[in-house]
């Protein structure tokens, strides 16, 4: 199993970076290759100043050895290896009227400390952040991870939806990252899903996510923007890096467990800006966009 | 000792926003009272877009109330109250030539459910992160620490000195945050100091800020600088946000206690880059800075 999602995940990669250098026209990733000394590497690619997408990355790894401590502790084991592979992006579009988005399809395997397979698991997910809301591109986006899901189960968009709302949740500044899509974790075999059948439904997942964010890209691309809009993206973006520093669970194993420091902060946007208690005018785009992050939305049902 | 203190620290407050508003000549800092619907408020100030500061703050609160369960399990306590008061600084200069600084001073208290004070203690430091080193200011900044240090006790110097260079250090980086200075914290009573002359020494630290700082920004405002010099700085200004958001026990924990969002981040820089794996050139002035944080350096014997 794992040997082919993680190839899937390579044929992923090329086929999500290849249709991004298109859309781009101008940037192309560049691949860094990278060993981790304690067992496994990965393959990030990573494009910056092109026309459309200012910075991002589509990383794969594949890592293996000892259960960290921290992990030993998380999931109360002793003296377990582990074997884990995932591809994670992020794209941070230039325009503030295209939106930032997150994605990671990941495999997790356990074992004893006999070398025998005690436990796996599939998770996953992608998410939107925009700066201006078209509200049909929300309902867009959340209608592919729908179509997918339903494919599958269809209490599987609902509770995943709901996973993905409670996740990206700034606690500190009481409102949602962006407006959502997918979140599974410890996907595993039970009396409905076999470990094939996770299989399917995460690679439909992935193999739907082009189709969830391309035509968004090229819907708004043209659209002009004023130096006022880049602040407001620019201060929004600052959400983002306070999530993912503060919150994000991914980051601060990585950051906490001698990760690739490059590979796990190629998230984090290009430009950034803080500006003390900045508040939008009553009844602009910007307060529109902040009503609908305090409390997650129904898109599609 | 609360009162006399807290009294200190908001003089102390005027005294250095009208010293910093003199220097920039442009801006002025703007101030928000606050009030913790829990006990006790504070005084936010910041200026932003000035001729020498592109963003600062200069705050004191004073709050009391019940011990955050979070903190009681730190402190090993139960049914605690607590009175907390403190200036917390943070100057973010425009020029890259300009180091960035930091300070706090504060004091605890700490009551049992009967009400009867149990424990009180000071803390504090300043500390100095530059974008272009000039050794002389190091000297210059670490000398001011020291000398109102010894006026209280020849041993402090270096022992607060190296508290400040383990504290400020971005683990997941492997690096300083800047060029250190002093760090202090739980100074209770003891055999050779009284809470008074914990009072006096804080004190001495807190007065001796202006003189740290302000003559190193005197001697470089002027300095012309490039785009590229500009760059570097906002790429550094980003292991800032990483060392407060990720490591900076006060700014978690204000995060987490539903702490004022605004006045907690109001440490972070105005304009920040993240760039992938930027590496400076070898002898440059960037790469030499890069080396000095890498393995903290006695600045004054």
């Amino acid at each position: 199993m794992k040997d082919k999602f993680y190839a899937y995940l390579q044929n992923l990669q090329d086929t999500i970076t290849t249709s991004l250098e298109a859309v781009d026209t101008k940037a192309k990733f560049k691949e860094d290759l990278w060993k981790r000394p304690e067992g496994g590497g990965g393959r990030t690619r990573v494009i910056e100043k092109g026309a459309v997408f200012e910075k991002g990355g589509v990383n794969t790894s594949s890592v293996y050895g000892k259960l960290p401590d921290t992990m030993q502790q998380y999931f109360g084991v002793e003296d377990a290896d582990f074997y884990a592979c995932g591809l994670s992006l992020v794209l941070h579009p230039k325009s503030p009227m295209l939106p930032t988005v997150h994605a990671n399809w990941r495999y997790f395997e356990m074992y004893n400390s006999q070398g025998h397979l005690v436990d796996s698991w599939f998770g996953g997910g992608q998410d939107l952040t925009p700066y201006y809301l078209f509200e049909e591109d929300a309902i867009h986006f959340h209608s592919v991870c729908k179509t997918a899901c339903d494919k599958h189960d269809l209490t599987f968009y609902p509770k995943f939806k709901e996973k993905c709302d409670n996740y990206f949740w700034n606690t500190h500044r009481n409102e949602a990252r962006g407006i959502g899509g997918l979140f599974f974790d410890y996907c595993k075999t039970s009396e409905k899903m076999t470990m094939a059948h996770w299989y399917d439904f995460t690679t439909e997942i992935g193999n739907s996510f082009l189709e969830s964010y391309l035509p968004i890209i090229e819907k708004r691309k043209a659209i002009a923007y004023t130096q006022a809009h880049r602040n407001w993206q620019e201060i929004r973006r600052g959400r983002y890096v306070e999530f993912n520093l503060v919150h994000d669970k991914g980051t601060l194993f990585g950051l906490k467990t001698n990760g690739r420091i490059e590979s796990i902060l190629m998230s984090l946007p290009p430009h950034v800006q803080w500006t003390y208690n900045h508040t939008p005018k009553k009844g602009s785009e910007e307060a529109k966009l902040l009503s609908i992050l305090k409390q997650p939305k129904q898109w599609v049902v």
